[in-house]
């Protein structure tokens, strides 16, 4: 007999723990919830399961979480009723009610026990297999909870400044901040990212009052500093860490010191946020964005190769029908979610999960299709937010960048189409027609790049639209070797600005083999970090700045995250092209192993290939490649060499 | 400056309500939440306003129910928060998530109060007026709290009954029960509808424990008698008896008293089911349902005339998109939903309230056209419930009843487009070739009726299809008075066993003018429970059984309810056949009044004609009626007089 779980409408744990991590902003004295539309969970679901008995008979106990009962074969039963059952066929059916929480069951039985062979409906539409997590086996695991793991930390230093102390716990963290020790008056409670941040206090972004107990514990936040004030003698804090217990998958080492720093400093900095989903900051937002979360999918399978959070994400960020709306609002996270789906089912190939997202991609496309002009271009509309990136894009009618999503966008979906056995030429063919008139309408030849708008003279040409053209491929290598040359190499197009699509343009130029321009951004833009003490990534750097200055952004003062996730790109570039491990079919029944040594002297390191792991060690003079996994092939000086699990390949350099 | 209200998402208010309405069900132990797609408020949307400030400059305190933050002019403030506004343009924005509750915001302002003047969303689509209710006009009154109102009530006896002691109300009622002088020992509250269902504790249907307090406040629950037992002496009940507060509008007398005192009960009956929306019983299940609804609205017009309940029902029925299930899940709901807001669009002409709701009855039609089959019917498909009636239909294929309701829903759609100033001839075409197949496949002229099913040969016929074709102008005048003589007069054909079908079936007679058939049934039928004691109308009466047997029903000894809106059916029978007063355009611009006396002696009464009313007096010889509202034409003996408001119109019989 199978073990019980708690079972939901499939889906409805994902949304019921992004809405509520959507909504848990604060900042000084207001909360902020998110500012786009969030699904939460349908409020009343009905269970099904038909099952039979042998002669021997058997028993089944419903637990409810919310209001509810279960009926079985006609006769209904309260919650935690034990039901005893006769031989034969059986009919259960649980109908459960919560308006404001998941609505879910768990039976104990030792002939029906829940799992994702029960059906589950809300009320409307074919049964489908019930959702569920094998964290929550046994009733008093609420998958309300979400399951973290907790750790108590301690600060490394304390200091007297004025009324108050100042605690640092030397480096970023999130949890329960516990108060030991006070004196029952009113304190006030500083939580910084920074030393100034928590100093500072008509500034800082996140604060607590506390009064009238000797002890707190408060709510979780994310900090480095905490500042008390005014505090007295005797006052102490711990902190109770709360992290999503992962286990690190990929290793990267080398010869120079300062890139396995980055390594580690981004490792901590991505696992900090990775929760409910992918969140772009821990200490701000908190909120899942959907290209953020595409640069974190990433990130992800070089580092924890964790598929539940990339699933929990792209559920929380689509939601439930009717789709009329973007991901956050913004028109090309549309796109980014849909190739971001793509590549999920490339690194796992789950093909149920996929059957259960398609749907909802399908109404996304649409949606977004209803943005398309008279000319067959997507573009923005209603308050649709056009973002690409902050930079002077000139969005005007629709923009280069957002085509040349929608066009992988469309093989995305062919891919997943065919994940399932369906026919994907539509999408084939829509992808190749745009294709074909995004050349024509915004190639221009004499200027190597594609521009950023067709509808008024100016030609204007930003990176944005060539970097994608060419990690989507689809520039030809013609258009490549130009856009490269006029482009990416020309200091005169204005240079990428945010770290975001920094990732972006660092992947292009990798993917064309410029590892020297990777390498001297690691030294310039992490190594500068680093080199101001930063123990986590921040959400941008420049180095033209000082002092304090460094945490300003969106006009305040510590606004600036300095924990921010798309900062760990480093991850994926040193797995994706100095280990040089990729899937090449669904789930790396196939993948390639193409190392590379850029400028460093020697490289190792480890990449999860779902299921197994390929081990690289390369320097100047031997390459060393190994893996448990069958179906890899390691390309070395253009030879295709196949790997045998199991069998370490050595070749001379 | 005008006043202040809670706004909201347009429908939400009536979604949180009508939620909660639905998953309070308790029976025995057990918890039972409606069995159909229950929706809730949209958990997170945006509140907007542009407003200019003259030189004086302004102020403006936002207070939010739910989580959420107000913006003005790019600054956030706190909930709470009083803004100083300067001179000149200024943009509010409010953004609120309140997940399992209703997101709104007050804002009070010398300025922008919060009215329907502020635009709403849900972070998607265009920014829709705010809804609101005039009763939330002070930040205290919190709309998630209904409005209802309270009046002490006490038993009037009460008597030992072994361990415990028998409490009488007298009649019926809804709220609190308070007890006072317990004895902390562990107690049994049973609640009987009946003497017998509170004395019967293993079968009693809503019940409580009590222990360890003197005195407790128990959740509302419908009783006429409460059960305590064991219970000491010296314990003692009261209730807190919670209604909504609606003026009677609408009054009927006539010469015989049981005629008076079936209206007086009846009217007991409506009330107490009228609350968050219409329910149909108040004891067990508390639901809302489309077809007594359908009903109910038709009572309420001759009763209390409140708008404001129907556009709730409709409303918390139909739900949010998509729609992709019939109002409880029954597919002759989703026609009489449609047919019953055109006739509300008769009664009140309330354009932007159809507005609001036209595009869910759009999509509730296009769910139901996804029913058609090849032959152009509509026919209840994968889990759709064609419920019509409890009887023994021939449900085979598609069913003539709902064809005849899907082609009044047609019409009643043509009038819902016109009321928009839409065109609704498409409709119409639809309704007439509808109509025109119907007579085709499912009108035997040789049985002077339309049969159940065409698709199989036993042309068996029943009530439903027919009464229908009469109440909805289907059926033409030959075809009328063979169904009159060959199906309604005709004791071969099976009776109406339930009330809710009764209901349209004397609208049928009482239209066809066979006022005598209604006369016997309110004398037999309303009559009968009468003369057993009920003080309120019970869902179904059968006059051969006796005793406690009249209480059973669906299976259990005390399921029926015997407090049942579908029994305030004569409410309606008095306003609109004998006193005859009803609208022949949108609001009662024009209307006509009909008297007719039947087999009575004399009638007299009032209706409400949306902002005005009607008086009639009639007996043998004389008529009199008096109307304050211009528009109306009295038709008495074929003949038309037109009604001068504040004059009374005297005719001699």
């Amino acid at each position: 007999m199978g073990k019980s779980y708690w079972i939901w409408y499939y889906g409805d744990y994902e949304l019921h723990h992004l809405a509520n991590l959507h909504f848990r902003r604060t900042e000084r004295n207001y909360t902020r919830p998110a500012c786009w539309p969030v699904s939460t969970p349908y409020v009343n679901v009905k269970f099904w399961k038909e099952f039979t008995c042998g002669e021997e008979g058997g028993y089944l106990v419903c637990r409810i979480n919310g209001l509810g009962d279960m009926t079985v074969d006609g006769t209904i039963y309260a919650s935690g009723e034990r039901v005893t059952l006769g031989a034969g066929r059986h009919v259960a059916e649980a109908h459960v009610a919560n308006y404001g929480g998941l609505p879910a069951i768990f039976v104990e039985s030792d002939v029906c026990p829940s799992d994702e062979s029960w059906g589950v409906n809300h009320f409307a539409g074919p049964l489908e297999p019930a959702g569920w997590d094998p964290q929550f086996d046994v009733p008093e695991k609420n998958p309300e909870v979400f399951p973290f793991a907790y750790e108590t930390k301690y600060p490394v230093a304390s200091e007297r400044v004025g009324d108050g102390i100042l605690f640092d716990f030397g480096t970023e963290l999130f949890g329960y901040l516990d108060i030991t020790g006070a004196d029952g008056k009113d304190m006030g409670v500083f939580y910084g990212e920074s030393r100034e941040e928590a100093l500072d206090t008509d500034y800082t972004v996140v604060i607590d009052k506390v009064s009238g107990e000797t002890s707190y514990r408060l709510t979780q936040r994310a900090f480095r500093f905490i500042h008390l004030t005014p505090a007295p003698e005797g006052v102490a804090v711990t902190a109770e860490y709360e992290y999503l217990p992962l286990a690190m998958q990929g290793t990267f080492a080398c010869d120079r010191p300062l890139f396995e720093k980055i390594r580690e400093v981004s490792a901590y900095t991505f696992h900090l946020n990775c929760r409910e989903g992918f969140l772009d900051g821990i200490k701000r937002d908190r909120w899942v964005w959907s290209g953020d979360a595409y640069q974190s999918a990433r990130i992800n399978r070089y580092s924890f190769f964790d598929k539940a959070i990339e699933q929990r994400t792209f559920l929380g960020l689509v939601g439930k029908e009717p789709i009329n709306q973007h991901p956050n609002t913004i028109l090309d996270y549309s796109f980014l979610w849909i190739i971001a789906l793509s590549e999920h089912y490339m690194t796992y190939a789950d093909g149920a999960f996929i059957r259960r997202i398609f749907p909802l991609a399908k109404s996304l496309l649409a949606f977004c299709e209803s943005r398309i002009n008279a000319d067959g271009f997507v573009e923005g509309k209603d308050g649709d937010w056009t973002f690409i990136d902050w930079s002077e894009i000139e969005k005007v009618g629709p923009v280069a960048a957002e085509q040349m999503l929608l066009i992988a966008a469309y093989k995305a979906m062919a891919v997943l189409a065919e994940a399932q056995g369906l026919d994907g030429s539509d999408y084939l063919r829509k992808s190749e027609d745009l294709h074909r008139r995004v050349d024509q309408y915004y190639w221009k030849e004499e200027l190597g790049a594609y521009i950023d708008s067709y509808s008024i003279d100016s030609n204007h040409v930003t990176r944005h639209a060539n970097i994608f053209a060419i990690l989507y491929d689809i520039a030809d290598a013609h258009q490549t070797g130009l856009i490269l040359q006029k482009v990416l190499k020309n200091d005169k197009i204005t240079k990428i600005t945010t770290p975001y699509f920094e990732g972006y343009e660092l992947d292009a130029l990798a993917k064309l083999g410029e590892l020297s321009a990777v390498e001297d951004m690691l030294e310039s833009y992490w190594g500068g970090m680093i080199a101001l003490g930063a123990t986590t990534v921040w959400e941008e750097y420049d180095p033209t700045l000082s002092g304090a200055d460094h945490y300003a952004m969106y006009g305040g003062k510590y606004m600036k995250s300095l924990c921010h996730a798309w900062g760990a790109g480093p991850i994926y570039l040193y797995g994706r092209y100095y280990l040089g491990v990729y899937a090449t079919s669904p789930g790396y029944e196939t993948f390639r192993v193409e190392p590379c040594l850029g400028g460093l002297a020697e490289i190792s390191g480890t990449v999860p290939v779902n299921g197994g792991s390929v081990e690289v060690k390369l320097d100047r003079t031997s390459l060393r490649v190994k893996t448990d996994k069958a179906g890899g092939t390691l390309v070395w000086n253009g030879i295709e060499y196949p790997l045998v699990p199991g069998e370490e390949m050595i070749l001379k350099g």
